[in-house]
C-alpha cells in the first residue's frame, strides 16, 4: 500500500476543494453595553475561507521563521480565527500550543516557558496578561493579536496585518504523520501541568474514529457547535471531524451562558453539540426556563449532545430526554486520549429510552476503535471485569499519550505484559460487556472503614431528586471511619430537606454509603476546565462539624 | 503518542468481548432438490463465535507450520467460516488470499502458484477442481474443506476436525501494521491477474472511515448483507466494518438470486446490503415483480444500498428510490483501492430526491478522507478539473496499492511531482467540488472522428428508458470515423424501436455520440466479477453490418 501518511493537510485540502461553502459562524464581541458587559456580534465565514486563511496564516509563520516542531501557542476562545490556527500551524508542521484560558497568568507563564512557545496568538481580552508574558516568557518573539478591527498594541501584531499579502496557497510540507501537531497541558490538580504532544496521526485516526455514528456522528450534513473548549483537549475532536468530513461550525466564544448557546442552537439549526457537565445543566436550565414560560427553543435539529468531562448524571440525560426530546450521549476520556476513550451507548436491543437504556447511558460506555482499557489494584494485580469490583482504570490506543511533553514516561504510566498503559488516576468497574463504569477519581474516593464509596455514584443518585440541581459529595475526616461522604446541594426550587435526600437515597445506593451530612450552598467553584473543584471543596469543609446524630454506618 | 498498530486483532478482540451477541447468519447448501439444484438452510452464528473459532483456525493453522507472511488461500463463498478465516489468518500474521471462484482452473492454478500459496481452505463444491490443483500447485501442502458435515475426500482434511481441540484463545502476536493481511488479484481482462496485497494498516483505516454515514454507515445497530463475495476487494471493506463497529452480518453463499436475496433482506431486517450493478439490476426485478404481484417485500429497516462495479445507472437509483422507497449510493473503487475511494452522495443543501440530487448521485462522488484524484491525458500532463475536460483518472491515499505483488511498481503507476499514483485506467471529469465521473475504462472508449465518446454515459441515458432492462455500448471499428459507436439492449417489457431509443437519447447526450445501431439481445456475458465483459462483447460485434443510412455524425 502507498506510504501516505495521516496529517492534518487533508483537512485544508478538503476544506478548500469539498466544503468550501459550509458556514463557519462565529460570535465575536462586538462592544459592551451600558453594564460594561461584552455585546456579541455575528461573524459568518466559511470552511473554505478558514482554509485558506490558514495557508496565509502557515505563510506568515513562515516568513517570521516559524520552522518545523516549533511551538505556536494560541490563547483564545472558539472563533473562526482560532480554527484557521488548528488548521494552518500544524499543516505546516509547527505545532499548535492551546493555552487554558481560565488559568492564572502564573501558570500560563510557566507553561509557556516548559513549552517554549516561540509565537503567541491571542484573543484582545488577554491583553492585560501581556505585560507578564513579556516580562516572564522570553522564547516568545511575536505577540500577534486576534481580532478584525486591526488594533494592536505596542509589541504586538494585529492579525490581519500579520497575514495580508500571503498566498492562500502555502506549499503544505511532507510531514511524518508521527511528528507533533498540537500540544495541550492538563489543568494539573498536583504539581505542575503536564504537557500532551498529540501527532498527525493520532488527530486524524481520533478524527476518522470520532465522526463515526457510535461517537460524534459528524459529516457533512451537520452542524457543529462545539460549546466545549479549543484549548480543552482538542474541543474534544469535534473541530477535527468537521473539517475532515465538511460539516459546518459554530463558536460562541465568550458568550456559553445557556440562553445565548440555546439561541444559537435554534438559530444556526445545529444538529451536534458539546459541552461538559456544568454547561449542559446550564442549558437544560434555560431550556426548562423557556418551556415553563410558553416560549420554548425550536430544537428540532439537534440530533445529539455529547457530554462529558465529569460522570454524566443520569438525572441530566433522562430531563433533556423527556423533557426536551433531546439525546444526550456521554463520553469519557480525558487530555490525555485526545480525549475520546469510551463512547456511551445503549447496546443494540436495549430501548435507549428504557430505565435499562438510561442505567446503560449514566455509565461511561465501551471502548472507541482501537483502544483498549484494564483494571488493576494497587498493588497491580489483574482485577475482574465482573462490573462488581473497582480498580485503577488504565487505557492504552493509538491516540493515548505514552509519555508526558519534555518529562517522559512518568509515574503516570504502567507496563504490564511488555505494553505500556496509562493509569487514568480514575477507579472503575468493567463489565463482562466491556462497560466502563468510572466510580472516583482515585483522589475523590471516600475511604470510609476500610472501604471505598463512590462519590459519583452519589451524586448521580442525588442528581435524580427533583430538587437538586447540582451535588458534589466530599470526603471529610472521621474519627471513628476514617471518612465520611459530606454532600453539598445546590437546590433546584424549593430546597429539599436533609431527611428526604437520605430517603430518596435509600435502595439507590448501599447504605453505609448514603452521607452523613447534606448542606445546602448556592454554588460551588468550578475549575478551568469547567469540573467542580472537588479539592477545593474538601479543603473547605475538611473540619465539617457532624450532625449529633452520629455518623452513618446506623 | 502510544504506538499502538492498526491490525485487524483489535476484531477479534471486539467480536469476542464487545458484540459476541451479534448474529451471523449464513445460507449454506443443505442439499439438492429433485432438478439438482441447491438448496438452501440457515446456519446461525455470532461474532463472538466467528472469533472464538477464528482463534482456534490460527491455532490449527500455527501447529501446520504456517508462519507469520505465509499465504492460506481461500476458495469460497460468503459465509461464517469465510469470516472466520478473515479474522483468523490475518490477526495471526498470515495473509489471507481470496481466491474468485469464478475463474477458470487454469487461471486460479496460476494465480496459486504465483502467491506461492501454503493452505488452501475450500468449500466442497469446489472439490472438483481439487485433482488439478494437486497436480499443478506444489506450494499448497494442506486442502481444508469448510462444512458443518465433517465430510473430506482423501487428501483433504475437515475444516471442523482441523480446527477441534484447539483453544480459542490464540495468543496473537504483535504485528507491525505496514505488514501483509490479506491478498487478492485483479480478474485481469488483460495479461496476467495482478495481486494486490493489503495491510493491516490499510484494512484498517479502510474499515474506519467506511463504516462513516458518508461511506457505507455501519454501526452497532445494523444488520449487513455484503451480496459482493468476500473473495472480490475483501467484500468492500463491509465484512471488516461490521466485525469493528459490532454490525451483524448475514452471508447468502450461493444463493445470489434476486428472491432468496430478497427474502433475506426482509427476513434478516438487514439495514445495509452492498453489491454489483447486476446484481442490483436481479434484485429491482424481483422487487418489481412482488409489488406488481401484489405481495411487496418489507424492507422497511434497509436504509441503505451500496454499488459500484461499474457505473450505476442513474435510472437504478431513481427506480429504487421511486419504485420501492430504498436509498441506493454509488461507490467508485477497485480492488487495487480496497476498494472505497470515493463515494456518491448529494452535496449538502441538495435535495437527494430531486433531479439535481440523481444527477450528483449518478456520478462517482467524492473522495474518502486521505484519498486523492487528479486528471492527466495521455502526455501525463495535467487536466482542469473543469467538470468538462476528460482525463485519465489518477489515485492515491493510504489504502491505494503502490506496487503489484511480486511485480512492483508496473507501467500502472506514474510519479508526478515526486509521489506516486495509481493510473486507474478509467477516463473521467473532474468538477471543481471534487466530483468525480468517470466516462470510460479507457479501453471502452470510443475513438470517433478523433474525439472521445463516453460508452458508459450512453448506457446511462439508455438505461433510463423504460422499455431498457440493461445496455452495452462497444466501438465497432469505421471505415470513416474510425470507431462508432453500437448499443446491445436487453429489452425490459415490450422492445423498444431503434428510433425510440435515438429519440430518447436526443438531449440526454451529444448528437454525434448517439449509437449508430441499436441491437435488441436476451442476455449479455457477466464476468467473473459480475461485471458485462465489454471485451468479449466488442469481439463478437466487430464485423457488425452498419445499417444502409450511414454512419452517425449526422
Amino acid at each position: 500500500m502507498m506510504d501516505v501518511p495521516l496529517t492534518t493537510r487533508t483537512l485544508i485540502d478538503r476544506c478548500l476543494h469539498l466544503h468550501p461553502e459550509r458556514p463557519v459562524t462565529s460570535l465575536l464581541i462586538a462592544g459592551k453595553n451600558e453594564a460594561g458587559q461584552p455585546v456579541p456580534g455575528t461573524h459568518r465565514s466559511t470552511l473554505g475561507e478558514a482554509a485558506a486563511r490558514a495557508g496565509q496564516l502557515a505563510g506568515a509563520l513562515k516568513d517570521a521563521g516559524v520552522a518545523q516542531g516549533d511551538r505556536v501557542a494560541t490563547l483564545a476562545v472558539n472563533s473562526s480565527s482560532h480554527l484557521e490556527a488548528y488548521l494552518g500551524v500544524s499543516s505546516m508542521g509547527a505545532v499548535i500550543h492551546t493555552l487554558n484560558i481560565r488559568l492564572p497568568v502564573e501558570q500560563l507563564v510557566w507553561i509557556i516557558n516548559d513549552a517554549q512557545d516561540r509565537v503567541l496568538l491571542l484573543d484582545p481580552m488577554f491583553l492585560p496578561m501581556l505585560p507578564a508574558f513579556q516580562a516572564n516568557c522570553p522564547s516568545i518573539e511575536r505577540y500577534v493579536v486576534f481580532g478584525r478591527d486591526g488594533a494592536a498594541p505596542e509589541g504586538t501584531q494585529a492579525y490581519e496585518a500579520f497575514i495580508a499579502g500571503q498566498p492562500a496557497t502555502f506549499d503544505w510540507p511532507d510531514l511524518d504523520e508521527r511528528s507533533g501537531a498540537m500540544l495541550c497541558y492538563t489543568s494539573g490538580t498536583t504539581g505542575n501541568p503536564k504537557g500532551v504532544l498529540y501527532t498527525h496521526r493520532s488527530l486524524m485516526l481520533h478524527a476518522l474514529a470520532g465522526g463515526h455514528k457510535s461517537a460524534f456522528d459528524i459529516g457533512e450534513e451537520d452542524t457543529v457547535l462545539p460549546i466545549v473548549p479549543m484549548f480543552h483537549a482538542n474541543a474534544w475532536g469535534t473541530v477535527h471531524c468537521a473539517a475532515l468530513y465538511g460539516a459546518g461550525l459554530v463558536f460562541t466564544g465568550v458568550f456559553n451562558d445557556g440562553p445565548t448557546v440555546a439561541r444559537m442552537l435554534e438559530q444556526e439549526k445545529v444538529t451536534m453539540c458539546a459541552g461538559v457537565v456544568t454547561v449542559m445543566l446550564a442549558l437544560l436550565a434555560e431550556l426548562d426556563r423557556a418551556g415553563e414560560a410558553g416560549q420554548p427553543y425550536d430544537l428540532s435539529h439537534l440530533n445529539l449532545i455529547g457530554c462529558g468531562g465529569t460522570a454524566v448524571p443520569e438525572a441530566l440525560i433522562r430531563a433533556l430526554h423527556f423533557r426536551h426530546g433531546l439525546r444526550m450521549m456521554q463520553a469519557w476520556g480525558m487530555t490525555e486520549t485526545s480525549p475520546l476513550a469510551t463512547t456511551s451507548n445503549a447496546p443494540v436491543g436495549v430501548d435507549p429510552a428504557s430505565d435499562e437504556g438510561f442505567t446503560h447511558r449514566s455509565k461511561q460506555g465501551r471502548v472507541m476503535p482501537f483502544t483498549e482499557v484494564d483494571l488493576i489494584d494497587d498493588e497491580g494485580a489483574d482485577v475482574p471485569h465482573d462490573g462488581q469490583t473497582m480498580g485503577r482504570l488504565l487505557v492504552r490506543g493509538p491516540w493515548v499519550t505514552g509519555e508526558y511533553y519534555r518529562r517522559g514516561v512518568t509515574g503516570d504510566f504502567v507496563t504490564r505484559r511488555g505494553k505500556r498503559w496509562l493509569d487514568t488516576g480514575d477507579i472503575a468497574t468493567l463489565s463482562p460487556g466491556g462497560e466502563v463504569w468510572v466510580q472516583d477519581r482515585a483522589k475523590d474516593l471516600v475511604k470510609s472503614g476500610g472501604e471505598w464509596i463512590s462519590s459519583a455514584e452519589i451524586e448521580n443518585a442525588l442528581m435524580a431528586h427533583p430538587h437538586v440541581a447540582a451535588a458534589v459529595v466530599v470526603a471529610v475526616p472521621h474519627e471513628k471511619w476514617t471518612e465520611r461522604p459530606l454532600a453539598l446541594v445546590i437546590p433546584r426550587g424549593e430546597a429539599p430537606k436533609p431527611e428526604d435526600l437520605r430517603a430518596h437515597l435509600q435502595g439507590r445506593v448501599a447504605k453505609w454509603w448514603i452521607p452523613d451530612d447534606f448542606v445546602m450552598v448556592e454554588s460551588l467553584p468550578i475549575g478551568a476546565t469547567g469540573k467542580f473543584l472537588k479539592r477545593e471543596i474538601r479543603d473547605q469543609y475538611r473540619n465539617h462539624a457532624w450532625p449529633a446524630a452520629g455518623a452513618g454506618t446506623g
